[in-house]
């Protein structure tokens, strides 16, 4: 657990260098915008997108420039995510990861439009060439990535957030929310570099299998944060949901009810790595990590 | 003139079948996302920039399906940026199209997302497989797409008009906003369809040069109507601009100085066709249409 505090805590070192080479510089007239995409993206976050991804591809023997690439994409699609969300007419936040959200630091309008251009730039990072990456698989890649954080991806899923008062609240809603809403971005994570190293169909399935896991995993985990979390640790206000009314799987399960569920969760997801070998070590480690976190 | 107006109206019909078809149905717990994609997206617009990719794609002897999908991935970004300057810290407009804006319709929070999810949409388009394009050209006409549309392009422009008041109001600067706000797009309406169909590198340069006196035209002929238009026509208020004290070139020139430059560029557009022949007319009659555009 403390060894893969370390290395993730590592990794964002790494990553936090190549993400800053992967974003544009501010320049002229319209220097504001890419200010305000590298405030909001650099300097913090836990980075666990991007972990996956290449850490899934290195478990794969593919260790390339290409694997940071998409990772710092997704990471993209992620942070355009958190800016968006924190927006007043979405979760009105006014801190993200200990400092003040991009409304805060300048105003809505700049706000919408950094959003708008992190996620335009993910698209650019995954257009402009890859060396040694076939084609047809960047574009698949590409595909999978628009997929997943669009209509039937992400975007669907805070879609079913912002209109639950329209829905059942029980376990099999909350499940599908979640499954787009946080789940979609971190199955990406682990299905994207399984394409970019070629994995054989069976370790994709497995991967797959792990991802969707994973997912929930780390929603039932976020959900029990937002009960039990330190405000400080996370960065951002705790018990948000509860002042909302929103159902949460600790809403529907109970606190002791969504502990169990992710501990069998947790046991389901490292059972889904068997059939690789101790390779597989951060991926089963990544497991605890989630289960375990406190922010 | 008239024979042109009867050109696009009819290419719009034609267009809006197609698109209807490359936009998501609406399904399931997440529907309100795809019926406000649809709802902004269907139903008016003069599609222009849809127009000169299938026109200049055909000028040049390409008429297949993707060349109507770039068309249709771009009037997505084009669509996308409407419903998020309309929201309430962008431009605050109720209407667009003679139709309440997607925030007024739904809520605002519905608007942030569908116009993220018209964004991320276009990537879906430009990725999914392309019958008969090479994959290195589908990868390069999504990566332009991703540049024109991002922080060095319509969002750079958008932000530069946001942050006016600290740059100087002069032409300069103006061209400079317009040029990335307005004209990014325009351009890759006519540059994607170039590369698209296989053009020369003269025929590319001649048609890049028309597309940046196009993009330059289309917004001159958009501050003059802003002054001079008739709301009930453009479906949307006009004298916006004034109202914000907003620098425009009527602002800068005068309205009979921005009505002479107008004249002059577009003759200089119709005299980049030059090089092209009678399949060129359509391109041409397009620069009069913008010229002479009451809406």
């Amino acid at each position: 657990m403390s060894d893969f505090k370390s290395e993730i805590t590592e990794f964002a070192q790494a990553f936090e260098t190549r993400f800053d080479a992967y974003l544009p510089a501010p320049a002229g007239l319209k220097a504001r915008i890419a200010e305000a995409m590298r405030y909001t993206a650099l300097g913090g976050g836990k980075r666990l997108r991007p972990y996956f991804v290449v850490t899934t591809a290195k478990m794969l023997g593919y260790d390339a420039e290409p694997a940071w690439r998409v990772a710092a994409a997704l990471e993209c699609v992620h942070v355009y995510s958190l800016v968006h969300d924190d927006l007043p007419c979405m979760d009105d936040d006014d801190l993200r990861r200990g400092k003040p959200t991009v409304h805060k630091a300048w105003d809505e309008a700049t706000a919408v439009l950094t959003g708008d251009a992190l996620l335009t730039h993910a698209f650019a990072l995954m257009s402009a060439p890859m060396d040694g990456v076939d084609p047809h698989t960047q574009l698949a890649l590409s595909a999978e990535l628009a997929r997943r954080s669009g209509e039937d991806g992400m975007i669907g899923g805070q879609m079913i957030d912002l209109s639950m008062d329209t829905h059942p609240q029980d376990e099999a809603t909350i499940t599908r929310l979640q499954d787009l809403k946080t789940g979609a971005l971190i199955h990406y994570a682990i299905s994207a570099p399984a394409r970019l190293a070629g994995a054989s169909d069976a370790q994709y399935n497995a991967l797959s299998n792990y991802a969707k896991r994973v997912g929930l995993l780390f929603q039932i985990t976020d959900d029990l944060l937002d009960v039990e979390g330190d405000a400080q640790l996370m960065g951002k206000a705790a018990g948000k949901d509860d002042d909302h009314g929103k159902a949460t799987f600790v809403s529907i399960l109970g606190v002791d009810g969504a502990k169990a569920r992710a501990q069998d969760i947790a046991r389901a997801a490292i059972a889904d790595l068997d059939s690789f070998d101790t390779r597989a070590r951060p991926l089963r480690n990544a497991v605890n990590f989630v289960l375990e976190r406190r922010a």
